[in-house]
This record gives C-alpha cells, sequence and structure tokens, in this order.
C-alpha cells in the first residue's frame, strides 16, 4: 500500500467535501464459487482500497464526520484461522497502516449505525454491486437489496469520482507498472500462437504471465479468433492459418493498478492483403483518436475522430458511402465499431464503473440512447491525471449485418453487398493506455508491438 | 453436457424421493470482482448442474411435483447482447438438452412461486452459498438472508446427497479425465520450478495447464514454501535450495468435474536427509489409509490408520512417544496433522459441502468438535460410486508449537525440544483421488509422481 500520509489525506480531502454526516463503506468479502468456502481470488472493493489500503476481506469502516471519527471493523483470527491461513496483522495493525486509529469488531457495527440512525445523522453509501453488501446494508439500515440503487448518496458518489478520477504520481507510476506487464501478457501471447492450438492454450500462456508477475488477470481474458464479438471469453476454438486472433488482456497488479491492452494478429506469419487493408484503418482511426486528445478537450472528440476514420477507411475499400460526420450523426459507423472509443482506467478496467458512468464519464450530463454511441464510456473535457484508454476497431459481426440489412437500415451509408462479402471477416482492435497532463497526452508503458511490421515480426 | 436421459433420471428420482411439494433451484450468477460488468469466470451451481446441467448464469428452475411439471426460468438475449456476447441459444433451446420442456421469463418465477404459497404447497430449498440467492429467496418468499440457514429443506438437502454421492460410470469417466490434466499440472509444476523463482511464477505455470486444457482450476492453488499453513494462498516467496514447495492445485474441467492433488517437492534436486526422513513417513501414513480403505468400512478407519502412523513414524525419530492410538483419542497427533485425511470429490471439490458435512460425510451423526478430527470431512462407511481424496501429512506449525507448548499440553505424548527444532521445517503432503468400487477402492487417473524416486527424478 501507499504511505500513511496518502490515505489520511484522501480521507480528510472526502471528508471536507460531505460536510456531515457519517460515511459507510463496506470491503468485499470473499466471493465463493460453487460452495462457501471455494472462493474465487480475493479484490477488495476499489473504492476501500482508496481510502484504506487494505487488501483484506471481511471488513468494514465508518467515517464519522459529525463525531470526527474513523472506524474499521473486523474481526480478528483465532489459533485455528492461524492453523489453516498463517500468522495474520491484527485489524488494528492493518488499521494503523492508513492511519485509522480506532477499530473494532464487526459485530459493533450495528450499534453505531444504530445510534446514528437514531440521532438523525446522514448516513452515506455507494451504490453497491456486490450481493454481500446489499445483504449488509439491509441488515444495518434496512434498505431492500432493490432499492440500493435508489437510496445511495449521490453526493458521495460525486465526491469519490472527484478524487478517484485524478491520479497522483504515486497513481500513475503504479499504472505503468501494471501496463508495461500487460504489454508483456501482449508479446507472450504474439510469440506464442501458433496454427492448430486452441484459443484456451493462448489465454493460459497470457493468465500465466500476470500470475508470474505477482498479480492476476485485471478482467476476463479475451483471445478469439471471432474478434467480432466485443466480449468473447469463449476459449474452445482452434486457431488456424488465415485466421485473425484478437486479444484483450491486462494486468492488476499487487496494488490493484490495472492495464487494459488489445492486440489483433494473423494466426499465419503474415497478415493477408485484405486483413491488412482494415487493420490499417484501424490503426489510422487510433491515430486519429490520439490526435484529438487534448488538455480540457471533450475525449468525445477523439471518438468522433475515431468513427468518421473508420467510416472513411472503409469508404475507400467500397464498404461505405456519403458523409462520414453525416454517418456518425446517424449512427450507421457503428455497424463496423459499435462501441466506444475508450474508458477511464484506474484501480478499475473501467475505472468506477460502479458509481455511474454518467457521472465518471460524462459529468453528469445524460449519455446518448443510440446504438453504438450509448456504449462509449467517456466523453467529457479531459484533466491532467485523467487515465483512459484509446480502442478504436472494426468489427463485422454477421448477426447486426442481417438485421440491419432486413431493416433496410442505411441504405445512404452503406453498401450492403460489399459488407456482406466480409461476413466471414471477424474484428480488429487495437488498445492503448493513456493519460493526460498539462502537456498533453501520454502513453502508459512501454510501447505494444502495433504496426503490421512490428506484429508480424513477433510471429 | 450428459445425454438428455441423464438429467430425466435423475429428476424422476428426486420427484420420488421428495414425493410432494415444490423444488426451488438457483443457478448461480455472474459473480461482480470489482464491478458489476468485471467478472470472475462463472461457475454454475453443482446442484443446479446435477440436475439440468446447463452452463449458464441467470437461470432458476422448479420442479412443482404436485402438478407434475418442470419449469426453467431466464430471459433470452437481445441483439445488444449478441453484439458484445455472440450468438446465443435460447433459454427453451437449453432447457430441451435436459429434458425440460417448459420455460420463462425469470420474473414469472415469482407469480409460480406466489401461487404456490397460496397453495400452502411445501417450497423446498438448498442452504444458499451464494449472497444473490439469498437475495432472490428473500424477495420470492421473504426469507431473511440471514434465515436461510434454518429454513432451508432438510428432506431436499438429504435427498441430493443420497443422489450426488453415488458416481455413474459416466461421471467417474469425467473425474478420470478431470484427475488426469490434474496429475499433468503437478507433473508442469515439478519440471518448472526451480530455486530463484517466486511462487507465483510456479503458480502461473500450474494455472496454465489447467486453462490449456480448456478447464480452469477447481480450487485456488497452493504452491507455497510454507507448506505448514494448510490453505495457503500467498504466492510472493521466492523458493530457494533447501526449500520444501508444497503444490495443491486441481483441474474443472469442461463437465465441472474436479480433481485435487497434492505433491511436496525438494526445490534443490534432492531431499534433504531430514526432508526424505519426513516425506517417508507421509507415504506410510497415505499406504496406511489406502490399504484402511474397504466396501462398507467408514473412511475414518483410513484416518484413523494415517494418523497413528504419522504418530508412530515420527515416534521412531523421537518426536512422540507414548501410544499411537492413546495419543489419536486425546488429539495429540493433531499438533503435526490437524486435519482430514480426505473428503468427498465430485462436481464440487470438498463434494456438496455447501450442502453440510454431517449429511455429506457423516450420514446424520454428529462431527467431533476436538481440533484435528473436527476438520475430518468425511468418515461414513464407504459405498460403490464414493469419490474422495487420500492427503494425510506432516506439518510443524510453529504458531501451534508455541501454543500448545506454553500451555504443556500433551506433555506424555510430545517431545518438545525435538519438535521445536524442527519448528522451520515447513509441511509435506501427498494427496490422490480414489473411488469406491465393488472390487474395493482404485485410483482415478493416472498415476502421480509421488516416491522420493519418482519426484527427484523430475527435477
Amino acid at each position: 500500500m501507499f504511505q500513511k500520509t496518502t490515505y489520511l489525506a484522501r480521507r480528510k480531502e472526502l471528508k471536507e467535501k460531505i460536510g456531515k454526516g457519517l460515511i459507510l463503506f463496506f470491503g468485499n468479502d470473499e466471493s465463493s464459487m460453487n460452495f462457501s468456502d471455494n472462493t474465487y481470488r480475493f479484490r477488495q472493493d476499489s473504492t476501500f482500497l482508496y481510502y484504506f489500503g487494505i487488501q483484506h476481506p471481511g471488513l468494514a469502516a465508518v467515517i464519522d464526520i459529525d463525531n470526527d471519527r474513523e472506524i474499521i471493523f473486523g474481526n480478528d483470527y483465532t489459533i485455528d484461522d492461524i492453523v489453516w491461513m498463517g500468522p495474520q496483522p491484527t485489524v488494528a495493525e492493518r488499521a494503523e497502516r492508513c492511519g485509522v486509529k480506532q477499530v473494532n469488531e464487526l459485530k459493533k457495527l450495528h450499534e453505531i449505525v444504530a445510534v446514528a440512525t437514531q440521532k438523525k445523522q446522514k448516513i452515506h453509501f455507494l451504490p453497491l454491486y456486490r450481493p454481500e453488501n446489499k445483504i449488509k446494508l439491509f441488515e444495518l439500515i434496512d434498505v431492500a437489496p432493490k432499492d440500493v440503487a435508489i437510496t445511495y448518496s449521490l453526493d458521495l458518489v460525486k465526491a469519490v469520482v472527484s478524487q478517484r478520477e485524478f491520479k497522483s504520481d504515486e497513481e500513475i507510476e503504479q499504472l505503468n507498472l501494471a501496463v508495461n506487464v500487460s504489454v508483456d501478457m501482449h508479446v507472450a501471447a504474439m510469440k506464442f500462437a501458433r496454427p492448430g492450438m486452441t484459443e484456451a492454450e493462448v489465454a493460459g500462456e497470457i493468465h500465466k504471465v500476470a500470475l508470474a508477475a505477482g498479480g492476476d488477470i485485471a478482467f476476463p481474458i479475451i483471445a478469439t479468433i471471432n474478434g467480432q464479438t466485443l466480449h468473447n471469453h469463449y476459449h474452445g476454438n482452434t486457431i488456424k492459418q488465415g485466421d485473425l486472433l484478437l486479444v484483450d488482456a491486462g494486468y492488476e497488479n499487487q496494488m490493484c493498478y490495472a492495464g487494459d491492452l488489445s492486440s489483433t494478429i494473423p494466426v499465419s506469419k503474415k497478415f493477408t492483403t485484405e486483413q491488412k487493408e482494415i487493420y490499417e484503418i484501424t490503426l489510422a482511426a487510433h491515430q486519429a483518436a490520439v490526435d484529438a486528445l487534448g488538455l480540457n478537450t471533450p475525449f468525445k472528440n477523439a471518438h468522433i475522430a475515431a468513427c468518421t476514420t473508420v467510416f472513411n477507411g472503409l469508404k475507400e475499400m467500397g464498404f461505405t458511402k456519403g458523409n462520414a460526420m453525416d454517418a456518425f450523426d446517424a449512427g450507421a459507423h457503428a455497424l463496423f465499431f459499435p462501441c466506444g472509443t475508450g474508458h477511464m482506467m484506474g484501480l478499475d478496467v473501467h475505472d468506477m464503473e460502479d458509481l455511474g458512468e454518467v457521472w465518471v464519464g460524462y459529468n453528469g450530463q445524460p449519455k446518448s440512447t443510440q446504438f453504438g454511441l450509448k456504449s462509449l464510456r467517456l466523453a467529457k473535457p479531459l484533466k491532467a491525471g485523467h487515465v483512459f484508454t484509446i480502442e478504436p476497431g472494426i468489427y463485422f459481426i454477421p448477426e447486426l449485418i442481417d438485421l440491419w440489412r432486413g431493416q433496410n437500415k442505411f441504405n445512404d451509408f452503406i453498401h450492403w453487398e460489399k459488407v456482406d462479402s466480409y461476413r466471414n471477416f471477424g474484428g480488429i482492435r487495437n488498445e492503448e493506455d493513456f493519460v493526460m497532463t498539462l502537456e498533453g497526452a501520454k502513453l502508459l508503458g512501454k510501447p505494444k508491438p502495433k504496426t503490421v511490421a512490428e506484429v508480424e515480426a513477433m510471429r
């Protein structure tokens, strides 16, 4: 974890922003796979990490602004626990590391919250994404699980976003480390993948690099010959000569900072001519998005740059027609690029997604409801300290092609026959991570092989 | 999944055993890591798999015995879902594969259950280990999450255990496949581990083998130089010449059947003399446990055989004194072997642990509360089709040594000075998987390197 002063300063700022009341934080518990004690790897809640830094299950915390106290709640271990899990620091020792002086048993949280309720203190809590924490809230203050989404504290959400969105130098350092290992994961895949392997074998090689580095994957690995399916975690196919292999994978380091990169490689030694042509358009879109990044410039501009570059590149190849900006406004580009150009990144790979994209990516402005644009997670002006991805791609999605063509949709923008001839092409995406600085956007981590020549040199 | 007839037969038997009422099954949902959409790998509930075979999140099922109908509840996909996740079978198609003819949207489950409640049908449900399913139950029939443990159907638990505990030939085939890949994982670790690596690098290699085979790990990997800590998932240490490396890892195959093996290897090319001496005692205990296995013979006999063999082996080395059976009755052996000799295995690595060990491992008889023996998960007479592990070990746990020595505990059985001289020895365990047949116990899967010579040949 960071120095104690970091957590003290973060909590001090939060208290000032919230002003009064009691802030209730739930750490995450262990998550059971198929029975209570068989658990997935533990992942602490990112906001809990941000303010307390403790990577340990079964904790809660209170910042009682009105009574000027901070308490961490958790239960210490018995000798039985130590036999099974080894010697462990006490809750008090863990709390001390983040500058919290008061600790108590978990059951005491009920008393503290009951008194606060009685005294009509405002109790702030975040929207909860973990069901175990919804149950805890229900047992503490009788908010039904289905009502969490309408009773959480919007003031708290805004305050947390306003702090977590700006990455400090020590956070940028962690993110650079996470991205560097993410690059290693992609380079490993590029060197390892051979015709005749399964996607699962490639995914295993990628996952191994993350584990060997001491952390884990930041999100489920995509390693697929069906790159047109945007979140495809099926790894059962055998990869063959002529296929494209799309990899989307990132490292979460020991401090829980994420990297998030995508690559697309030919399963053969070289791209085919057709693959290379589409690949080059995605690279042009990538560069157009990067070129559109600027301090105080809306990220939406980068998205528009990427979408129109995709559209114009495909126009030269005969897939599309008409004006690119008109196509963007109509949403026609989304046939090929139905998602967003990037998202915030930090302790979460989609940073703070559980707090609401409208706050994290849109400064509270409503999001578009148009297919394609509605999937853009980040649109607001970029400030120094914002960390985000750039990841335009081109996808030929047979189901979407058939649906829209059948609806006679976008006939003014799309040459359907040409598109249909590419229906089995697959998908291509590259993805890199950037930080906005006072001097403009900077690439995080070491560069990843990206050009056709760089990628083919890895094969 | 298996043939439709398998699931039809299993449900028919269950209906006959339960007789009347309505049985409510919850499939598992996706489990969120650090925000809703960033999930761990999906793992279906094992009982849901057993009766319905569908590996897909967001499902529930009802077997309404009184009205002779079976219904699977789930929501089909929209075009947005297909863009993100690829083409998917409908709920009806999935249901058809397990012989369920009726399907409905998830929200209809409320109506069905409401009518059943109104008509005073008995509603059977299992103890729930997933918090999302506790919430669903609460919203369906107003059982508070904390009350699930006192309101679940014991009749249903007993019926499910009475079916799942006997593995059919097709299940044994799956278990053999799962154990074979588990052996590959251990052999990979034995060949891969070298002084100077981190435990995490070894764990990564093991995990890779599981992923490459198309499944995943059946439980969190243990790969530790602190084998005396029984469930040690910390992988941050560097492994050094002279260390023992204890690996406990198993494969879960695509059908979700588990393997569960342990190995202990010298980080150097050879065991030291001291390591070899203790290692040989664990092998003798292992063999004694296997020799004590018999059709209709209580598994507890195998545990007693292992514990007394450990005690007597250590007596020859000067660690213990007195009669081994007296030591076992007193619990003194548990200083070195504080856990059980084995557990049921199947769709869960600790099979049906969520249904209660007293039913799964003890035929409803109470478990011992004595330190050591209380951790024995299986004691009942073995029947043909029972699948279980054999995993005695010897552990030198500094915290336990200091605690008991300080309490002057077991001075009649333990030579504390000798024990203390081994306080940094670590731990040793081998583990294999067996099935009881009418002809006696048989090893599952291919043999794993286990003797000193076999293990050293791998290094």
